[in-house]
């Protein structure tokens, strides 16, 4: 249904105060469109709307809620209701709304929820960001292995709606160690008698609880998987960390990469929520380096000074290099950050690795001479034809062109391996990087040959 | 375990020819794995170690071998093993790997296919790429809505194991129209005369067949969904996207959008797979259109020839004017593309839309002249106290920065919402377009203000 119209019905459904017929229409939505829906209410209306939802759906539509609404909502509710809330909520939710909230806040609530819940979230807590235990659930389903098929539904349908997902089953020996997963589908279709240990799949997958979230993302993707176990530094299952979530981390990862590959710290916030502080301060250390980093091109054109303004020896050669300056530039930064685009890419999905530097290497000299080739005729039709250069002028700035070229691919492709091979983030040597490189190789290259031919 | 063990342990019983102890060590592995590990083999050796492999693990492997080796193994088998592994897949494995075969062989796998098998796969051939149909699989589990619990478990008894996943159920009416999905979990916790619809959850999420997989990857995204149901425009279901295969989804578009904010035209195969000439045709088209773009500023320079070169008039003015040229203008690119790089991926992830073009031009307009003036000062101090120039020489060039800052940074954002207006990918006005309208921007702010002030 379409979202305007849908926000108009309940809209007027709260102006005239029905409130069943309000709880109905709210039934039939998703706590996603709700919680989108309340957000554009007043503090007032949306606590009115909040509780009239159905209990069942209360803490879902929380979680759902922006971290700003909630902040207000708990701030005007009482402790009871705050205490079932969070009790209600999935714990890898409940972490990620408190790690949100100012810390009076995060005390009052933590006051109020249920012991097991408070010792559940403290250790979650203490998890270091991103890693794997930070964003896994512990609602998981475990079962010993020397469970019947018959045993093993009996146990889930005691406890099964509570966990976030019974899709899959974990199989635990005696000493708690995970030795087997075992789909749903699998058990409902198997004989009552049959062992887990008999029909359980062995070759699982699972990651620990300190490995860093892209790496978990990784896995996942790479085995196809809907969730992986947690296991802790004995084997023991401790959480599963389920494909939704990591599509979060993914989005989270890929927009990272972006911002470093613009010269840009990563911000934490959504950019319509960062303040304009932190805009600045995420964007000025780059820009300040960078902007000192120019000091050396500014030096290699001083250093050329002769060249480029004596009109007495060098007629109109001096105007002509100038005026080639920013072309040469820009072709050189553009072609070197083309290479190490790709390349950082192949590096964050895994594809490319540092010992393939010699075969990344080979295939950019190669590209690298093609493009340049046809590069450096456009730019000689450029120089002779459209600013009608002497012939030697143009053929100089060409070749300087060539060479540039040349020279900025190869930089930018085997840039992001040496960064890797050094423990660095491949993303930091993109674009502003590459780009300066290339450019001071450039503005070298074209002074030199400029200086030894046409002088 | 480590992989190089692994696979020393299986060229070891390869090399031996023990069969069964392969074939035991084999079904310990994860099928991703020995995919990896059947590409490090031989055509013949990986055919005969295909062959080991227990028939219900095969189709498995397959799907996940890469499509050169699949070729290699299509070629070497005959045509009954063809038809038992391709009808073993789920569809969309299967239709991905014939839309990568060579014709004469998807000839030759689909007359040896079942004739459903065929005519699905025809089916699926026909959805427009990266369109939902075309990445959905069909197994799912469709139930009337007049059934009750017990009938349902015995249906999904009956067919379940061969669905990809029956961890949601799909309820539908009378004329076939999804009305509602269930939980497998919600089902085995319910009585046995419950009916469907009266456990079933109405507000569920669809989408269309033709609708595109990233805007698909958005819902998922959004309403932390394990797997979507693909509707007809007639409302019924006809397939299932799981996440994990949005994961690839995602990883495929992030990978997109990177490639084209640096000016490269989007490559179907992984870098390491792409020949030599198709990276020449993926990377020279912007290349030669900023090439050309650059006669701007050299026409800019050749323009102010005098206030550069003649030294009788201005002393040092020229050089100090030209040694800032590259300064200024990465300066300026930079800046430009910090801030057209947050505002592409806001628009990508769905948080920034065209309508807040004035919010974002208020917040960059701030952040830019915050930033403009701690870099003109950082400007100013390399002009006056590295390069030596004359304090107004100095000055100007600061003040030349500071707009130029401003200017890039306003452009730099406005201009992605500007091509979302105009219905043209955002991410192609990232990094060289923008840094091309900054440099163009930024020397002709640098020499009108020269010549105002310093002439």
């Amino acid at each position: 249904m379409d979202w305007e119209v849908q926000k108009q019905r309940l809209d007027t459904l709260v102006a005239s105060e029905k409130r069943s017929e309000l709880r109905g229409a709210l039934r039939m939505l998703n706590s996603v469109d709700i919680a989108q829906y309340l957000s554009t209410l007043d503090t007032e209306q949306m606590l009115k709307v909040f509780r009239i939802l159905p209990t069942d759906m209360s803490s879902d539509v929380f979680s759902y809620m922006d971290d700003e609404q909630r902040e207000k909502l708990i701030s005007s509710i009482g402790d009871a209701e705050i205490c079932r809330l969070v009790d209600d909520m999935f714990i890898d939710d409940a972490v990620d709304f408190l790690e949100e909230l100012p810390n009076e806040l995060v005390k009052r609530v933590l006051e109020n929820v249920s012991p097991e819940t408070r010792t559940v979230i403290n250790r979650f807590l203490s998890y270091p960001e991103n890693s794997a235990g930070s964003i896994m659930t512990i609602e998981m389903c475990l079962l010993p292995c020397t469970y019947t098929v018959s045993e093993a539904m009996k146990e889930i349908r005691r406890t099964g709606l509570d966990k976030e997902t019974i899709n899959t089953l974990y199989v635990v020996n005696e000493a708690g160690k995970l030795v087997g997963i075992l789909a749903l589908r699998r058990l409902i279709t198997a004989s009552d008698e049959t062992l887990l240990s008999d029909i359980m799949d062995v070759s699982f997958v699972s990651v620990g609880t300190l490995e860093d979230q892209e790496s978990v993302a990784e896995t996942v993707r790479k085995y196809d998987l809907l969730a992986v176990p947690v296991i802790d530094k004995e084997g023991r299952p401790v959480g599963i960390i389920t494909a939704d979530d990591i599509l979060d981390v993914m989005q989270q990862e890929a927009t990272e990469d972006i911002e470093m590959m613009s010269a840009l710290t990563p911000s934490e916030d959504a950019y319509m929520k960062t303040g304009i502080l932190t805009l600045v301060k995420n964007r000025l250390p780059w820009l300040v380096i960078m902007l000192i980093c120019s000091i050396f091109t500014g030096f290699i054109i001083s250093h050329y000074e002769g060249l480029l303004t004596d009109t007495a020896i060098v007629g109109t050669i001096g105007i002509a290099l100038t005026a080639c300056i920013p072309m040469i530039m820009d072709t050189g930064g553009n072609c070197g950050q083309q290479s190490s685009t790709l390349v950082i890419r192949g590096l964050a999905t895994g594809e490319i690795a540092p010992k393939d530097a010699l075969k990344v290497l080979w295939k950019e000299a190669r590209v690298a001479v093609l493009v340049a080739v046809v590069l450096s005729v456009v730019c000689f039709g450029i120089q002779f034809v459209i600013f009608q250069r002497e012939l030697n002028v143009a053929l100089t700035i060409s070749c300087a062109m060539l060479c540039a070229v040349v020279l900025s691919k190869v930089i930018g492709g085997l840039l992001p391996l040496g960064a890797k091979a050094l423990k660095l983030d491949p993303a930091l040597t993109a674009s502003p990087l590459i780009t300066t490189i290339a450019d001071t190789c450039s503005l070298l290259i074209l002074f030199a040959l400029a200086t030894a031919v046409l002088l």
